[in-house]
């Protein structure tokens, strides 16, 4: 934990990937987010994966670092708690981060009836307003029709497991409540600040090159598999079934490869047969299935241990392949090794590794990586400092089950 | 185009896509981002896919915004001047983006001599200096080997084509630069901020939850198709052979689907001789395979046109596979009725739907999107306003081919 942003304060008032990694990328730098749930967690409380005892991984991953207050906002009373909470005064405060529907108690006029300067972001689903998921838009943005080989009606699209959308979203949201409260210190106004989940992976699409692609070229890309698009990279089998990815990107890492697999005779030849200057990246990629089947033997005649030192030496570029629990179990960098991680007891849980954001400040120690709360930690001292209830207040909201704290 | 960030200024030293695709972000918001390369372009400069006479659709996608300053800085003089650049007064200036090695006269050290309160990012591809590729910190962090079906040595991984951690490392980019001058306009402190690719990738696989379920569980993520873990979502083919993909994530989603399809009935029976409650999300996952065969008739007997109606009237979460052709010849999201969306004129290619940044700042206007820079395009306006140099200055520097402007 970075303490960049201290004393910046966001409240949350999310579920599932996207607004909560918002958040806390927000906590990871050193702000105060404060996430609010109902009492006995919102709707992402459970879910996978879980404990042998049905804690939720997923959740606790996903809200490290922010403090908790559990309150039945279906009452009236609860809602007046939050708007005073979303609203509360301070220089560095009053921003508001949803992907709530933005309507009644939770509707941006009504929220900024009591603080005009109120920065409220709100994600949505798509640009209409109706819901959507990673999956569902990322089927829209055709990646899964490129993933694997020579897909078709008959071999049907792969989906992509990584939820990017949903994680390059959580740090547009940081970006958006970042840049608003930039604007406000400088003009001294507030704002709504709205952002789509599907617009995302739209103009991420853009930005890569796959819609000029498409309207300047008319082309269709293809499905190929480990190959990558417009340049030499393929994966290899060692000797003894470790798999690498190797890239030859710049022309220092495609020598690198040439060198370190004895082929450039052969690969020289090569390229005269088809006409081709493997100088340039388009070059090696038109030549590709025949540069893979040259340098495919100096990968089969050696034990991963070995295929590894010598692209090493050579100044090759690339990486293993290797199963999660395998990066987590041997993988130097997923480890204290690496000063991204440190193991953290999480209570209920137990101990595990758990990261900072990648981002490095070096004027600022880094501070210790925080835990996610346990739901309604921070209620009572919600309701006290930041609200400035009293004592019999606080007792009474207890009481009448307006809010709860942890176990 | 936003204005947000109207007066940001930053100098970019970049390949690739993570760290031009960080500065074209601040671009997007607003901010005036000079990208300096070689005379005749640098590394990036023709990747593909190209034009039909090889202008690169993919550099011009993720320059947009940009204003660009061509200088041979092999040269001591080329140096010279993008040194003052870099370091160039003004409040809102002196902020450095680089993913070229930090050394030499493009160390921090050097540089931080001309301004004492220079920000400095500088992206590596790991923490030990290595280089890296989205594709090589890919395999290594495991997705690869959940892609697709039943992974083992005879089953190989699936790389995934969009990449991922440079797109995400591109926004944390930006956001490393907001946070370092937020707090230089605090504290008047500047400093250098790195971050590695390798790092983003591993501290996502942590906030997911991936290393807390292998470090807690013990457990190994298999590869499971079009299917979502941990809750129900699968993907289905309509009569006339077009796919949807479906989710159940929250309880409305799921009444939905099992609304739509007229399955209630064997529903109720699949969960209770299984023994499942579908309630929750975990047992819909356990469930999914029996869920996805009840499920399917439905599908199979529509057209996709019907498929859609109906869901949309059911209120389900859904997408449709498409290919990146199909998205942007006939999705209207991907069109300029999206305000997303504008078509723009790139010189010497051709008009194109250009994204803007997918946050929507309410209290500002939009401003048209902006193109790519031609390589060289500002030279002389950067010389002339930014540095102050005189015309004979600017004429000598063009003249000795320090510098050169565009075609």
């Amino acid at each position: 934990m970075q303490s960049i942003l201290s004393g910046f304060r966001v409240v949350e008032g999310s579920a599932f990937v996207a607004a909560p990694s918002g958040g806390m990328t927000l906590a990871q730098l050193g702000a105060d987010v404060i996430r609010f749930d109902p009492i006995g967690g919102g709707i992402d409380y459970n879910r996978w994966p879980v404990t042998a005892d049905q804690k939720s991984l997923y959740w606790h991953s996903l809200n490290k670092g922010k403090r908790s207050i559990a309150v039945d906002f279906r009452r009236p009373e609860g809602q007046e708690i939050l708007t005073r909470l979303i609203t509360a005064p301070g220089e560095d405060a009053g921003m508001f981060l949803t992907n709530f529907p933005a309507k009644g108690w939770l509707s941006y006029e009504r929220l900024k009836a009591y603080r005009d300067d109120l920065i409220y972001l709100n994600l949505k689903g798509d640009r209409h307003g109706k819901g959507a998921l990673d999956y569902t838009v990322n089927c829209k943005v055709g990646f899964p029709s490129i993933t694997g080989v020579g897909k078709s009606k008959s071999i049907p699209p792969l989906n992509n497991p990584l939820p990017a959308w949903d994680v390059i979203t959580g740090q547009q949201i940081a970006l958006g409540l970042l840049t608003a409260e930039r604007h406000r210190l400088k003009t001294g106004e507030g704002q709504l600040v709205t952002i789509a989940l599907a617009d995302v992976a739209l103009a991420t699409l853009g930005n890569l090159g796959y819609i000029a692609e498409a309207m300047i070229n008319g082309t269709e890309r293809d499905a190929i598999g480990n190959d990558i698009y417009g340049t030499y990279g393929h994966d290899f089998a060692c000797q003894d079934g470790d798999r690498v990815m190797v890239v030859g990107v710049s022309p220092n890492q495609w020598h690198a490869l040439v060198e370190v697999t004895g082929t450039a005779t052969e690969i020289n030849e090569l390229q005269t047969r088809m006409g081709l200057d493997f100088r340039k990246e388009g070059d090696r990629y038109q030549g590709r299935e025949q540069i893979t089947k040259l340098f495919q033997p100096w990968f089969a005649q050696r034990p991963f241990s070995q295929v590894a030192n010598e692209l090493d030496n050579a100044g090759a570029c690339w990486g293993k392949y290797q199963s999660i629990k395998e990066a987590v179990e041997s993988d130097i960098d997923c480890s204290t090794d690496n000063p991204l991680f440190q193991m953290v007891e999480q209570p209920g849980i137990g101990e595990y590794l758990m990261p900072d954001h990648p981002l490095n400040f070096t004027s600022l120690e880094r501070e210790p990586v925080r835990r996610a709360p346990k739901l309604g930690e921070h209620t009572e001292e919600i309701l006290a400092d930041t609200l400035g209830l009293s004592a019999p207040e606080i007792a009474k909201l207890f009481d009448q089950k307006v809010v709860a704290g942890s176990d």
